[in-house]
């Protein structure tokens, strides 16, 4: 199950909340209880446990219940694959923007040359 | 309005669906006019126009409509946004993990000694 890589739309959707976002920021300083993460959240345990449900099904977020004690810990993999999509994203726009400035160079230094040559 | 952050919640909801995200791939390689964009993918102008309008309010593309054409383009701002809060949780897991292999490292070497001085 942990090495299914969910798709990025149940990644995107579950981090498009505050505070399933204010849960991911929680957990990657470190593992914690459902206690631990509903104290900060002004809600109710059981809309906790929702919230919860939807970064487990995106695959965020595992959890493990010994006695009493549920805890939650983060899974990078689904993190890392919507990391590297942005990264994708950036690194073409990044090397676009490189072309368009070595266009605008080459059509400024022809129109120098062209102004100089009437 | 262009320099107004869009809040992540928009962000990862436009990203969350595989449309969007195939027309924001497509806009990070070159600006492209909605023709452009609705050409590769199965489904009507109308439909395109929605999806369009989704990634317009997150903040992630911006258009403008020169005679007949709309010209479409990536703003970079509300993607380095998310990519930024993505970065911001990796940095703190690994901080976390390194500290765990310390602490893991520092409990052998003194498991080794107690074995050591029995």
């Amino acid at each position: 199950m942990l090495n299914q890589s969910p798709p990025l739309d149940l990644t995107f959707q579950a981090l498009a909340d505050p505070t399933r976002r204010a849960m991911i920021e929680r957990l990657s300083l470190s593992p914690a209880s459902v206690s631990d993460l509903a104290r900060p959240l002004a809600m109710s345990l059981p809309a906790v446990m929702q919230h919860l449900a939807v970064l487990e099904g995106s695959g965020l977020v595992v959890s493990q219940k010994v006695g009493r004690v549920r805890t939650c810990r983060i899974d990078p993999l689904a993190l890392n694959r919507a990391h590297e999509w942005m990264n994708a994203r950036r690194a073409e726009w990044e090397r676009r923007l490189d072309r368009l400035g070595a266009y605008l160079e080459e059509l400024s230094s022809n129109g120098g040359s062209d102004e100089s040559g009437r």
